[in-house]
């Protein structure tokens, strides 16, 4: 076996079995950490859309949005090679390549979004953005939208509904407000009429403006453009830029979460924010920003990264060394090069097109919903009640994952099949991925 | 010129020059975050102990303990290249190495730290520290060492005495409690007498005391062995083993910070708690343990693992991924290969002697202090009052990097000299330190 580039891959062979390594993950690994799948996978081996099992099976990976431009991109991967082998050092020295990755990162934003921060992974973003909206407001309160996940730190699971609220959650703190989920297909208000956005930012309005009240206001407000555990919820027209313009109009400062969305993975625009017409005041990157390398950004204004130079340093180790920021730029570099922006725009159609299809023969599909290479189906016992049906999500990722393709579910109630593949996800594939949902339906219909 | 190894070196000349990156730097990165000496440097290169600059100037790197094992160590780059072209993804899959990975750390460790979470920095590691701390306690409160700095997240600038004590901090939050420094130069138990321990440890159970008496009790207690930023402050004998059993007579977890002291840098033993006779709850880990590479890890116990997964899952998108894993699995062959632990218990000796012998001619410098390659050497106006000698500390520093040998400044008063060199510092390393420093402030001395 040859890959398709040529190179004669590597011996894979791992030292241990399969049953040896998942004896020693449950022997030192934290039990807070679970396994995808019911008979959970081992990998050793990736290549664009694919992974590779120890047994020799492949897998189209349907989920894996941090392998953004195919896993192990020679490109990326040589880039971090020829850096890691010369340099890797901290940001206190003067170095060209975190300059320019500032630079290209700048240029794909919106002008007023100029000063960058260096992070090793979207939690780490987050965690700064609101460092940076407190030091810019004087305000320690933050608005968050219902069943939103913004990273694993004590004060982002604080600002997270989907993890307050949920399993071993500890419940909204007093300095937290939550913004209702702007879900057309199951929220409090529903449809495609041009009233569902009013509506929803009344109710965001009011969150605010009780939390101005109350004498707590909100200092940040946070979203996704298309809010990801929440279940791929592309929000109606115009929410989140009146959202983040409600969020000026108290005093806060908008931050777009774009540690799952950026990149181009929507198509139609780098920025899933800029996809909606908002303008936020500070972006959060991570996920698909390093292909895998444990990378995050922060961009904002010059006025706010001016309020939060205050005399404190901020200081990242990792952040922002020449190894990080050299894949960074070649992830940017094979983005254009293999124009997968717009690749992502085509497939992604392609993909809902043929996935409302299959709705149409298969009841319990009760929406389908995305942009670009992200999409969520959600899964129904009764198309009328839209009760959620989790198990029938769970066998179907499950019957999925035996035939060859990887899905996960989200949704606070577990029933959304997630899509969000590295973006080299080819128009064969989905057609793959379209044709297993079928027949997997199917095969769970008959019993 | 070829390299040790028999590389031939890439060319490394940068696309624009010192000036202009310069200028893009502060265009786009924030202005949160200073550039080290007087005279930036321009940093291209790096190998073993050894920095290059653009014009060509090799510089002698006695303070990034991140460069554990060397800069661009050859065994450590392969092995993240080799991973890095095979597969990098999440840990919700099996894979060999984070199980290796995990074994081989938790045999470094005694026998009831046996529980490892991965992240991606030390910072990632304290937070999530803090959240086990509080799982296992039910208590959110903190008490940590005064002057302590523990990571750059919210959490974390909260429970770090200077970050919030300093320059554009909010001052000590309600349920942080700060136990004293255990400075015995400076602090208000000196000397070498065995009274000094009991006297801090007082202290100390005083705070944990009042803590819990005002119906705040501490969940935490965290401490590193050695404090760092508190300036290289080698604590008297038993003072940390003592402060983590208060802990624990208070109901407190006793979390060691091992970020900055761990993986052999202390000489008599791998870890820096260890050296104490300390028995901690928790240990975290950051900067050396991928020799660059964004890593971190938390390792705990049984039962502490046990009250965190409370249904709450940890996830960490980058922590543990199989690329991350080879490295730090690299770092631990070479440390043990190159017998590196007992390579800095032995230079460290040296170092010591020397700076102490230099100390002999120069009045300015009030105390010499450290163990392994972790040393301090404080600068004061008079050895009597003992008064901080910033500016004389400053000036070595910014001469010294003229002359090649890059320091740093660091205590509440910024007049320490901070020296923790990647471990393949040599003798002759030692030698040419201690010779600079002389020389330096010989010259200053003479005006």
């Amino acid at each position: 076996m040859t890959a398709a580039d040529g190179r004669v891959p590597v011996d894979v062979t791992p030292a241990r079995s399969t049953d040896a390594i998942f004896a020693a993950r449950r022997a030192h690994l934290g039990p807070s950490l679970s396994l995808s799948y019911r008979t959970p996978l081992h990998i050793v081996r990736g290549e664009g859309a694919y992974l590779f099992g120890a047994d020799g099976r492949s897998y189209l990976d349907c989920v894996n949005n941090v392998a953004h431009v195919g896993h192990a991109h020679p490109r990326v991967v040589e880039a971090g090679v020829a850096q890691m082998r010369l340099l890797n050092t901290n940001t206190r020295y003067l170095h060209e390549h975190v300059v320019q990755y500032a630079e290209r990162l700048t240029a794909l934003l919106p002008d007023h979004l100029e000063v960058c921060y260096f992070t090793n992974s979207g939690s780490e973003a987050n965690e700064l953005a609101l460092r940076l909206a407190r030091a810019a407001t004087g305000r320690p309160d933050v608005a968050t939208v219902d069943v939103a996940y913004h990273g694993n730190t004590q004060r982002l699971i604080e600002i997270s509904p989907y993890k307050f609220n949920g399993p071993g959650g500890a419940g909204r703190p007093d300095d937290v407000h939550v913004v209702p989920l702007p879900d057309r297909y199951r929220g409090p208000h529903r449809g495609e009429g041009p009233g569902v956005s009013a509506a929803y930012l009344a109710d965001a309005d009011l969150v605010l403006d009780t939390s101005v009240g109350s004498g707590r206001p909100a200092g940040a407000v946070i979203a996704e453009a298309i809010p990801s555990v929440a279940g791929q919820i592309v929000p109606p027209d115009g929410w989140l830029a009146g959202l983040f313009e409600a969020a000026r109009r108290v005093g806060a400062v908008a931050i777009a979460d774009e540690v799952q969305v950026g990149f181009g993975r929507v198509g139609i625009a780098t920025w899933a924010f800029a996809a909606q017409g908002a303008t936020p005041d500070i972006v959060t990157m991570g996920k698909p920003i390093g292909n895998g390398h444990p990378l995050g950004a922060v961009v904002t204004t010059r006025a706010i990264a001016g309020a939060f130079a205050n005399g404190m340093e901020y200081f990242n180790t990792f952040g922002g060394n020449p190894v990080s920021a050299a894949i960074g730029l070649a992830v940017l570099d094979v983005i254009a090069d293999e124009d997968l922006q717009d690749h992502a725009r085509v497939t992604g159609e392609l993909l809902l097109d043929g996935l409302r299809a299959v709705a149409r023969h298969h009841a319990p599909i009760g929406d389908v919903r995305g942009q670009g290479l992200f999409v969520g189906v959600e899964l129904v016992r009764d198309r009328d009640t839209r009760e959620p049906d989790a198990s029938l999500a769970s066998e179907l990722v499950n019957r999925a994952a035996e035939r060859g393709v990887l899905l996960s579910t989200d949704g606070p109630d577990h029933n959304v099949i997630k899509i969000k593949p590295p973006l080299v996800f080819s128009a064969a594939d989905a057609d793959r991925l379209v044709e297993t949902v079928d027949v997997v339906l199917t095969e769970i219909a008959a019993g």
